[in-house]
C-alpha cells in the first residue's frame, strides 16, 4: 500500500451499505489509485462507547478507522458517501429524490453532515417513484450513473441482480422508472426457512442445466401457477426422483429468476433495447442466460460502476474538478 | 367424558399430521362420540426409550396414550388414519395412488401395518399427480372426501386453504386434478425472515381493507409485475406512509392470496363450477373475500371434513358395515 499524498487523493467515496462499508481513493485524474473494504456496514459497526445514544460516534468511528490515514495526508479531500448510510437507519436520513431525473440533479441535492473529522460528508440521496405502488433505492443510482457512461443508447434497461433486484428504464440519460423484485431475498428466505430447503444440498459447481430447467418452467404451460405453485415442484420432482438433492438449488433459482425475467418481459416495451447489468459477475451470468431464454438483450455487463458513479456525482456536486 | 363401551365405539380414527395428533371414536352409526386432540404430531412424537433405532416404538406410545382406553373398551373396533403418519417420516410409508381416482379405490389401497398393540392401524394412502411438475398430497384426498358427501355438483373446485394450499379439481365424484400453492408457508417465511417483517406490527383483530387491497394489487395493472415484485410494496407504501405497521401482514397475505386466486382463475375452465372450501374458517374468510372480488364461485364451505372422510375410508375398506 503506497503512503497516499495530496496530489493522489482528490476524493475519497464510500459505498456504505447494509454489510459492508467499501472505500475508494480517487488520484486527481478520477482513478481509483487505492480501494479497501470493510464489514462495517451500517447494521454492523465498530462497538463504542456512548454509540446507544449518539449513532454517529459508531459511524464516525468506522469512518475513522476506515479512512484516517487517506484524511490526514490530504486535508482538503472532499467525502462522499453512497447507499444505505442515507436511510433512516443510516447516519442521518438523506432524503428520496422523485424520479424521472437526470442523474446532475442528484449530484446537486447531496446531504451535507458533520462528521465532526474536520471535513464534513456528502450523502448521494435514494430514489423514489410514486406510483400506484411505490419504489425506492439507495446506491444502485450511484451505479446506474457510473454504467451510464459506459452506455450510450437512447434506451436502455439497466439490471442489478441481488437481494432486492433492480430494473431501471432510462431514457436519453434519465431516469424514468424502476422496479424492484425481492428475488435475492426470497431465494434465501425459501432455502433457508421452508420445507423446499431440508431435501436441497448445495452443489460444488453451479448447476446450469438445473437453473435452465427451473427458468423454463416459468416460460412454460405449467408457469401459468405463478411462482407460489411452481416452487412447490422443487419438492416433488425431488420425491419423484426426478431432481436430485444437489440440483435444487439452482432449480429453485432458475424458477425464480425465470418468473422474475418473465414478468419483466410482460411489463417492458415492445422496443428492442439494450440490458445492462450491473453486479456480481456469477449472478450477472445466470440472469444473462435467463435474459437470452425470453429472448431479450442484447445483454452487456458494466463494470465498476459503483466507483465511476461516485466521481460522476461528486463532479455534478463541485466537489471534484 | 363417558367410558366407551363396545357399542358405541365402532371405529377408531386419526388424522395424524406433522404438528398435531387428532383422534375420534365413531359409534356404530358413523357418528363421532368423542374427539380428541394431542400435540403428538409425526415431528413431536413422545420421547421413548429405543425410539432412535426403532422409530415405531415412539409411534405405537402416542397411539397407546392417546387411544387405549378406548382400545381395551372395544377390542374389535378398527383403526383408521390419515396424514403424514403415511409418509417417508411416519410410521410406514403407504405409497402414493395416481389420480385421477373415485374414492372408493383409495379406501381399498389402505397400508396395513402391525402395531404391536394387538390390532393392526389402516393408513389411508395419499394421492400423486403425474405431471411436467408432479404434485402430492397427504391428508387432504380424506378430507375432500369427506366434504364430497356435502357437494353432489358434477364439476367441483375444492379449496383446502393452509400451510400448503391445494385445489382439487372433482368430476363426477372422481378426483382429477389438483394444484398446490405454498401461499402459507411463503407468508410464514416473508414475514418472520426478511426486511417485510421488520416493518411489520400484528393487528388485534384482522384488517379486512388491508387484506383487500392486497387482494386487488394482484388483479391490477401493477399485478402484471408478479408476487417477487409486489411484495416490496409492503415495504414502500409503509415508507412513504401509506400503510401502516399494522395493516402490514394482512397487506401482505392479500397480496399472495390475490396472486393465488389470480392464477386459478388463470388455470380454471371457463365453466362455471361451485367452489367447495375446507379448514379453518378464519382462513376460508378470506379465501371467500379473494373468490369473490375474482368473480369466482358460489363458493361453500365444508364441516367436519377429515372424520366423514375417515368414515368413508374405513367403509370403502370394509371396516366398518
Amino acid at each position: 500500500m503506497s503512503k497516499p499524498t495530496e496530489n493522489d487523493c482528490a476524493l475519497i467515496a464510500l459505498d456504505w451499505g447494509t454489510s459492508s462499508l467499501r472505500c475508494y481513493r480517487f488520484d486527481a485524474h478520477g482513478s481509483v489509485a487505492e480501494r479497501r473494504g470493510h464489514p462495517w456496514g451500517i447494521m454492523n459497526l465498530p462497538v463504542v462507547e456512548g454509540a446507544a445514544a449518539n449513532p454517529a460516534l459508531a459511524f464516525r468511528s468506522a469512518l475513522e478507522a476506515a479512512c484516517g490515514d487517506w484524511m490526514a495526508a490530504a486535508p482538503d479531500a472532499p467525502l462522499i458517501a453512497a447507499g444505505m448510510v442515507g436511510s433512516k437507519q443510516g447516519w442521518r436520513e438523506a432524503p428520496y429524490l422523485t424520479v424521472p431525473l437526470a442523474p446532475d440533479r442528484i449530484g446537486r441535492k447531496l446531504l451535507r453532515i458533520d462528521t465532526g473529522l474536520a471535513r464534513p460528508l456528502y450523502i448521494v440521496p435514494g430514489l423514489l417513484q410514486v406510483s400506484a405502488l411505490p419504489n425506492v433505492m439507495r446506491g444502485e443510482e450511484t451505479q446506474v450513473i457510473g454504467a451510464l457512461q459506459q452506455w450510450r443508447d437512447d434506451e436502455l434497461l439497466i439490471g442489478l441482480p441481488g437481494t432486492h433486484s433492480k430494473w431501471v428504464r432510462v431514457t436519453h440519460g434519465r431516469i424514468q422508472h424502476f422496479d424492484t423484485f425481492m428475488t435475492g431475498e426470497v431465494y434465501g428466505a425459501l432455502s433457508a426457512h421452508t420445507i423446499l430447503g431440508r431435501t436441497m444440498h448445495k452443489p460444488d459447481v453451479p448447476d446450469d442445466a438445473a437453473f435452465m430447467r427451473g427458468a423454463r418452467v416459468a416460460q412454460s404451460a405449467e408457469g401459468l401457477a405463478g411462482v407460489l405453485s411452481n416452487i412447490f415442484s422443487c419438492r416433488t420432482l425431488g420425491l419423484t426422483g426426478e431432481l436430485e438433492p444437489q440440483a435444487q438449488p439452482d432449480y429453485l433459482s432458475g424458477l425464480l429468476i425465470g418468473h422474475e425475467i418473465a414478468a419483466l418481459k410482460d411489463m417492458a416495451s415492445h422496443h428492442p433495447q439494450r440490458i445492462g447489468l450491473i453486479g456480481d459477475p456469477a449472478l450477472c451470468r445466470r440472469y444473462r442466460l435467463a435474459l437470452e431464454l425470453y429472448g431479450m438483450g442484447p445483454v452487456s455487463e458494466a463494470e465498476q460502476a459503483t466507483e465511476a458513479g461516485l466521481w460522476i456525482l461528486a463532479q455534478h456536486a463541485g466537489l471534484v474538478g
